[in-house]
């Protein structure tokens, strides 16, 4: 399964390719941060990003898109910023087709440390070395992309099994990250 | 000057289109509230609201689009969904190249009703008398995107106007409404 990790942000926008299946080590495709000037006009910031990920679906053809979903943050500022950020990677997959996902920061974690409260430097340290990468990727929202993107690979993968199971047996689908954002 | 006016959230996007100058009255071109439903997949829901500000945009031509800038809301929740669908119209503005500017909701009711602390009660009853509607528009939400490209007309020009005398003045351009959210 190819997944495409976006930790949605105006000022830097995460964005990861891994391959990964449960129970198999991933492999980064590519990854890297997009970032758009504070100074420049809002809807201008949002086209790059827009492009960008765009460009990525299509160069990368994912078969599904991760991204953070955000519950709590400091400033609604900031949380308006990361949301318009969010509102055109979501377009922009809906729009190639595909799929979206969507993860709490401390799934994130759990996924990839087995903490939900790991820092930041322990997502890095595992990320590096799940996906023995030669260093750690750098800046750390390339770290938080990949490890979204890893976590898909592993729950996603897992969740969806569990919402054809329950389907078949006539339950509902679990409450789970799929469909999410409902 | 022709104001695109949006008041965006994901269950109910209001959109107003009027045309309107400093000192005279505005005219209703068109207005509606778009909805899609809440059990819809997140991305489809950012693109029935893309699709249809980038139909608004074709067909009415405006000269700028206003929106809601949003500082503070209950919860976080409901500020990323608006944050997302405010992000797909600024997205749509951008494409089209049109220039956009944000007002705070007290910034819209002071301009309509003379108070920012104005209920939507009399935002609604201001608009309707503004506008000569022959009766008030309903749900609120188209209200209060019509209020907004009002308010667009009637600030965001003198707002320029304030800007061009400054720059020729030699003086910064003032804090205001045009180029918001950088």
């Amino acid at each position: 399964m190819r997944v495409l990790g976006i930790d949605p942000g105006l000022t830097r926008c995460g964005c990861a390719v891994i391959d990964g299946s449960p129970g198999r080590p991933p492999r980064a495709v590519t990854y890297s941060v997009l970032r758009t000037p504070p100074d420049a006009e809002l809807g201008h910031r949002l086209l790059a990003i827009s492009d960008a990920i765009a460009a990525l679906i299509s160069t990368h053809q994912p078969d599904v898109l991760a991204v953070e979903r955000v519950f709590s943050q400091h400033n609604v500022r900031t949380v308006m910023g990361t949301g318009q950020a969010a509102g055109v990677a979501l377009l922009a997959a809906a729009r190639a087709g595909i799929p979206v996902a969507m993860y709490t920061p401390s799934e994130v974690k759990a996924s990839v440390t087995g903490s939900g409260d790991a820092d930041k430097g322990q997502v890095t340290a595992m990320v590096t070395r799940l996906l023995t990468l030669p260093e750690p990727p750098r800046p750390a929202d390339a770290a938080d992309a990949l490890a979204l993107a890893i976590c898909h690979a592993w729950r996603g993968a897992a969740l969806q099994r569990r919402a054809v199971a329950s389907t078949a047996l006539g339950r509902g689908l679990p409450a789970g990250a799929w469909g999410a954002g409902r």
